[in-house]
């Protein structure tokens, strides 16, 4: 079904298209609306629904305050959603807070930045990273030690903003720059990104600034997704020629790590899905094996994986978030060398288990988060890579729709019928910006 | 108590040493009791028991047969024991067989050796491994997939005759070479190296040789604990300089690493044991902090040296084979780069668990068997570093007794009174070969 939607055309549910690019795209010194608040639409999540996918989001009008020291106003052109803001919105989130604006893959340009900002300026085009990256490696700070010192080029997680965006507010004054328009309430900013809305305020240091000709319209799918599906393999795995490997969920990410895994050269690329009809969708992106563990009885999976890989793979991923399948996966490993990677996000207060064994006969247990990228370093290099045709986005895109519609796209996603829609914010529309 | 009995001798606790070096040391073309069996002392585990440290062992006289096509027949003149031993003989290994000849740390000297056997020849000073290396790299051998083409390198776990050492009798006709003088019924080889007899059977891809002028009496070690704490911190975590390191549980192996994450020039390395008194002697093998968990009330150790250490370890080490410091173990690692090393053995059924979000966020959880050492290869490379004074084994030796006394041997284990007992074999005094 997704398959044949996917390669017949995308859907575009009713779209009504601003030609943004023109009008947005060109270099503003500063614009008209620099130091003022903003009125715009926005996606407001007033309170967790179980039911995330039954019109869970109300679109209202926000207040948008400029931005504070350091940071950064984006006019938000186009948004996707991945299972993280539903994650959220349905209150399995233990982080999560509420009124908010949820979001955080999407592209924009800057509309105005505030005291000391140096890397980007408006009308640059950016992705907002949710991982942020504070380029304080040479520095005597003791903002973050993560990125200096001798534990340089360990992680990709900066912690210098990360207790802020934990808390939905800016670092310069700890509180959030969103208000409701209709009730003057504060709203909360998610994960340092805040995508549902027609502006948002970021910090500097969750600004990936890339080219001025990067389409904005496919590129926002490199805040999240693809991005981290992509960087499990090569970052974080690193999977090898000839390896053997293992995907657990056929989702965008679990579709992201397949490409990945291909483009890798490995030999063997076993997709697993409980959903038969994701079989053609996972060949289209590369797997050579499809196997669905309702089909072999009480069986575990991974006993099946091992016995048909002659000892397991060298390398599998969880796209699920399930604890049980992040078991599984580690446990299709083989002895001595296999790496299991842990993509996906679990429910408050699940856990993972094994048995030790596991681990001391060799097998690695890890997990990555936004595929172990450096965000405003390296999403700049993927935008370049997708523009050279080395790395595709559109196959991932199955829908559009317009912010009005929003709640459709977690309808589409929630019936398993998209990959990613992306969210057309229609802010020329609405915004004299 | 431990630290100054050690420092001050060791306790032989009435050892007879025969002076066997002399006599064992020299070349053999080959021995008289080729090719036929050798009635010896051995220390014979008839059965499980739960108070392993109670007279467990008897010993009596075993016949031990001829060595098989591809085996190797030895002369054990010093073993040592590891609580893998004591898991064992407690019921505690699912994999245990009895009655069995337990004991897989140990040297010794190649008595006469079967068909085909190129590697060793008898006069050989060998260290039994636990973990074979079948030497197959090159070879387009069915045998042995782990060792093969694009894989190898990857794991030191060759699983050539991982099969028989496991089932406890010899690849080539699937018996065992022991049993018992007395009611003739067979024993059951252990880990492929059954050290407590005087004379054992094992197979060719088990016998490290080692240089001519090696001391056995020290060298044993090298069998199993010594090299898997070296390693676990050499081979399988890769400390760096100015880490951060936790050790959980300073017995030998936990010792070991100490020593080892010293030599690789971490920064702060931190003890980690309930017992207070393994304080002074932690020092002395180089920890810079010394944390005894009971002292913090409810709170768990991990959040403990989270917050002694700025944000948690670079390195964490569980030497105990407790499941729940294998959490903590993990746990007290920093986010985005902390590995954890899983080095104890739980026991049977007993599973590790933790939220997923600890791998997520950068967490790496990973384990060693023989410290990644590759046997045959490495042993004899760590020797010549002992005897070049490199690496110390003497300091882990806190008693010494005659095989008659192996049991007083699982008491100094079970009391936490020794580090290392070697025992000595006494088989001068028994055997003419």
């Amino acid at each position: 079904m997704l398959a044949v939607q996917r390669a017949a055309r995308v859907a575009t549910l009713g779209l009504r298209r601003a030609n943004v690019a023109p009008a947005l795209g060109r270099a503003l010194s500063q614009s008209a609306t620099a130091g003022k608040p903003i009125e715009c639409d926005a996606a407001i999540a007033w309170e967790p629904k179980k039911e995330y996918w039954k019109d869970a989001l109300t679109i209202e009008k926000v207040i948008v305050d400029p931005p504070g020291p350091g940071e950064v106003r984006v006019k938000i052109t186009h948004a996707a959603l991945c299972h993280t803001d539903a994650f959220t919105l349905e209150g399995s989130d233990p982080e999560g807070l509420f009124p908010a604006v949820l979001g955080h893959e999407a592209a924009g340009i800057v509309e105005s930045v505030g005291e000391g900002v140096t890397t980007v300026k408006p009308g640059d085009k950016v992705i907002p990273c949710y991982q942020a990256e504070c380029f304080e490696h040479d520095q005597h700070s003791d903002h973050c030690p993560r990125c200096r010192g001798y534990r340089v080029g360990k992680t990709n997680l900066c912690g210098k903003i990360r207790p802020y965006t934990g808390a939905g507010v800016m670092k310069s004054d700890g509180k959030p720059r969103f208000r409701s328009a209709r009730t003057g309430e504060a709203l909360y900013h998610y994960m340092g990104v805040s995508a549902f809305s027609q502006y948002t305020v970021l910090h500097e240091e969750s600004c990936a600034k890339i080219r001025d000709d990067a389409p904005l319209e496919t590129m926002n799918l490199l805040g999240c997704g693809l991005a981290t599906g992509w960087g499990a393999v090569q970052n974080t795995a690193k999977v090898e020629p000839e390896s053997i490997c293992a995907i657990f969920g056929m989702g965008t990410v679990g579709l992201a790590v397949i490409e990945a895994c291909k483009r890798a050269g490995a030999k063997q690329i076993i997709g697993v899905d409980l959903d038969d009809n994701k079989k053609s969708l996972a060949e289209e992106f590369g797997v050579t094996d499809f196997v669905n563990p309702t089909k072999f009885g009480d069986r575990p999976i991974q006993e099946v994986l091992v016995e048909m890989t002659g000892g397991g793979v060298d390398y599998s991923f969880d796209c699920t978030g399930n604890v049980k399948v992040m078991r599984s996966a580690l446990e299709a490993c083989h002895i001595g060398w296999g790496k299991s990677v842990v993509i996906g996000v679990a429910g408050a207060g699940q856990e993972i288990s094994t048995r030790p064994f596991q681990l001391v006969t060799g097998r690695v247990w890890m997990g990555t988060a936004f595929g172990g990228f450096k965000s405003r370093s390296e999403v700049p290099k993927l935008v370049d890579q997708c523009m050279a045709g080395e790395l595709k986005v559109d196959p991932y895109i199955t829908h559009q729709v317009n912010l009005s519609n929003i709640n459709r796209a977690f309808e589409l996603m929630h019936n398993g019928e998209s990959l990613r829609t992306v969210i057309y914010m229609d802010n020329d529309a609405t915004n004299s910006a």
